[in-house]
């Protein structure tokens, strides 16, 4: 980038104080009609926190002059730092551009630079510069460009009031890319401060095979250690809670001091339900606890038919424990590739618990491994029956001293029995290697 | 669910004009901050608009009483129907419950009901109920509750103002699937009416094998076919393309005559890639045409670790034709369960054309199918040399004729990889059926 393109930003003053309040508008049809889904919002989101601004406000709202008015007067009332993405494009349903200057009541004002830039563009790429796009050269009086390394349309900058009355406001494209790179490389390091960076931290700590009930219940303790500074989370998902920590340390420089106490009261509380932090998987930390433990695996599955070699095998690394497995959809290979008895199959069925048993030890001693697991149940919609409704499911785990079953009652929708066989297999994995 | 349940929401009167205007909130720190992406928001656009109702505004909020109550009446001033979703949970940051009480200047009442309800829930899992779910019980006075299928939480609908002028208000809880089961199970049945449905009909065509771009140039003559009541978007994703084709039939009664017409014209211009409509999957499409050519299939994994088979398998139905597996990460598994020539693997490599038809021949005979499927590869981040590198993946199919391989070089990312091969397998094999 040529250093004349990053000077246009450069009067953007810093934001030094904490506690800034953000608020973001992200305009587009799609978006509100549920064509794409709205992960800017996410990702602004997440950039906000890390960078010590405190998003408190996220609407979309469609391609309209008058709803983009009504937003951006009800976000700068709020907060300090208002984003705007999308419809800054060039075709006839981009009116943000347009809707903020006559908002602000500000005349557009061709800046010429900017449409050589905008025309050098097309012409690296060999074409001619569509006449529309020159809409994009256009800036309202007052405001300054920001640098779009990824594509033609600048993002702009404007900033009124005094002190700490100042308003500043941002808009970008809304093409994730584009944006992304704008919030990187221009508007990130010269809005927020060093002294911003970090002052509000937040630590999330995983779960599994305790509701989220059960387990605020036995946090109750924790409640003490909490307020406006320093909050507790539930995040609960398929047979998984996230409990989400925040530290607001620059409203309490003690902050993150007191996160870590709570995070070590909620270990002591729930000791053995936490498999991970942050961004680990519940396989990720199965994978790298049977790596360190030395402990090979292979698996044996009917029901789960492959979700869980695959969520296994998504793990960097683990091929170095993970052997492989067999997927016995047919009867004939639970007996052949995996020593199942005749008797057994029949007297039993196949969702039964000397099934799952004999797969188990079956898949062991065929893959040379430490453990191996079986999985076989009725996943629905169809194939239940009054003994053996759908959501039955039987597993096993094998090792060399001997067999461990258990029953579950899944539920109802396919796809979700899958995944929450695999979730509780993988809980049962994790406490065989503890 | 007792019919008692039901008549809960009865009271509700359903919405018959056109044209309403509907607006969302969601409430949650975790959706603002970007810890988890906002899928109910487009989940509950795309449901307003197969509903005839236009969502105009979509707001997301921290779990704070003033925002709740500043975002309500915004909503209420511009809609005929305000959503809420989210902080109905037991936890004490669960307070949209309260807040909107507090708005409206309701008392919070205890449904005795209702608490045996949720009571019995988790006696049913043999848990006694935590004191902090009674709280789910507690409704403000004038509401109506509306049953949850899938949790302890209930919903609560309440409308005020006459005729034209009603306001209605819907909270539901966040959980994306107790949230969808509520909207299509409650809340849609009674709310539109028959005339309200298909005011806007929309179809999505679902394409593989092609990029956006050469999609779009092989499509220019459908753009004579469009307008404002008929458009046409390309939604990329990973290998696939959906094509969306939305008609307004309330301002276009032809309009849905001409979709038909659109669809037709795609048809004729790029037969080949499309795989299905709306909802299917590429895996559905493929198990449906193996049952009708009553074809059966196995699979050998090395680099996909179960994922084909596991696709295979989410398929209701899929055990007619899907007979089963061999996970083989394990070089031994490649030749001892497949068959696969220990020269082959040791002259030209785990990864090679060679060791993908052995498998795919291997798996074929094993499994005694009509089509054997196989896949091997680099699939990152470490493993890849200068000869092979990451992405590097050879894939077979082996039927009664003979072995088809295809070599691929998908990308980078390891779980990417294996969604991209496996899409492209499946694209295989569809091509194999026709």
């Amino acid at each position: 980038m040529a250093s004349g393109s990053r000077s246009l930003v450069s009067s953007i003053r810093s934001i030094e104080s904490a506690n800034m309040k953000a608020a973001l508008i992200t305009v587009g049809d799609e978006l509100l009609i549920g064509q794409v889904v709205n992960t800017n919002a996410a990702w602004i989101g997440n950039q906000c926190t890390l960078s010590g601004l405190e998003l408190i406000r996220s609407v979309t709202v469609a391609d309209s002059e008058s709803s983009i008015h009504t937003e951006l007067d009800a976000s700068l009332n709020i907060a300090d730092v208002v984003f705007i993405t999308g419809g800054l494009g060039p075709t006839h349903d981009d009116i943000t551009r347009e809707s903020v200057a006559s908002f602000f009541d500000r005349p557009l004002v061709l800046n010429s630079e900017l449409l050589e830039n905008i025309r050098s563009r097309f012409e690296k790429r060999g074409e001619d510069m569509p006449e529309s796009n020159s809409r994009q050269a256009m800036v309202p009086r007052g405001f300054t460009t920001i640098v779009n390394p990824n594509g033609s349309a600048p993002g702009l900058y404007y900033e009124f009031g005094e002190d700490r009355e100042t308003k500043r406001l941002f808009l970008t494209p809304g093409v994730p890319h584009e944006m992304k790179a704008m919030f990187l490389e221009q508007i990130w390091p010269l809005v927020v401060s060093p002294e911003m960076k970090g002052s509000i931290r937040t630590k999330t700590i995983l779960l599994t095979g305790i509701g989220e009930s059960s387990l605020a219940r036995r946090l109750s303790a924790t409640e003490e250690l909490l307020d406006d500074n320093l909050t507790l989370a539930y995040l609960p998902g398929l047979n998984k809670v996230r409990l989400r920590l925040t530290a607001h340390t620059f409203r309490d420089q003690k902050a993150t001091e007191r996160m870590e106490k709570l995070d070590a009261l909620v270990h002591d509380l729930v000791p053995t339900f936490i498999y991970g932090y942050d961004n680990d998987t519940l396989e990720s930390a199965v994978v790298g606890r049977l790596i360190e433990a030395g402990k090979t695996i292979a698996t044996a599955e009917s029901c789960t038919g492959g979700l869980l070699s695959n969520s296994l095998t998504n793990v960097a690394g683990s091929s170095a424990v993970m052997m492989g497995g067999v997927v016995s959809y047919w009867n004939e290979s639970k007996i052949r590739d995996l020593g199942v008895s005749t008797e057994a199959l029949q007297r039993h069925g196949a969702v039964s618990e000397q099934t799952a048993a004999g797969m188990a030890q079956g898949i062991r001693s065929r893959f040379d491994v430490d453990l191996g697991v079986a999985t076989t149940g009725i996943m629905g919609p169809g194939g239940g029956s009054e003994g053996k409704p759908v959501g039955t499911v039987w597993v096993a785990l094998a090792d060399a001293t001997g067999v461990k079953t258990r029953l579950l009652a899944v539920g109802e929708d396919r796809i979700r029995n899958k995944e929450r066989t695999v979730t509780i297999v993988l809980d049962m994995i994790r406490m065989w290697i503890s």
